[in-house]
């Protein structure tokens, strides 16, 4: 599972993070490797939040790159995210061989 | 969907992340809310990726305070996380009501 946090730029708009969102929603169908992909803003619900995360349930620690280096993925990445970001925390964890979000 | 993203201080030793490990492991019984739990220590598949993770779906946004505030997780977060802390990143995100890891 890859797992993102980013805090966004202060000048960054709704419109910003709606880009952000079609892309991803776009980039699912094209990656049979991503058994489900989670992604959204941040609910509002604690202080202290970061602004966004990614969840991605990959079939296997082997198919990171895959998603990650997927033109696709690429293109998405530098032209919609990398100008919004303040900081951002990646990580991949190990899940069990059935998980999918 | 409640994310966070971690990096450890650099005095962390492999036996502080195993106690965060099993206090985690113990938490999932006891909160009913919990619809899936994963969490581990970042593979070291990408550089400059972040130290731990946890990825946790609940029944609804309502149900956060039932895990956040779980006394048993308090204790664990002050007892075997919060020491071990050098940034940490926190997201809730909305996700389809039927989704579990």
């Amino acid at each position: 599972m890859h797992l993102v946090t980013f805090t966004w730029r202060p000048d960054v708009t709704n419109d910003d993070v709606v880009a952000v969102i079609e892309g991803l929603t776009s980039l699912q169908a094209q990656i049979p490797e991503l058994l489900s992909y989670s992604f959204g803003p941040d609910l509002g619900l604690r202080e202290g939040n970061a602004d966004f995360a990614v969840a991605a349930v990959l079939d296997s620690p082997e198919s990171l790159p895959a998603y990650l280096d997927h033109p696709e993925h690429v293109r998405i990445l530098k032209e919609f995210i990398a100008p919004l970001i303040a900081s951002r925390q990646a990580v991949q964890i190990e899940v069990p061989a059935d998980t999918a979000i």
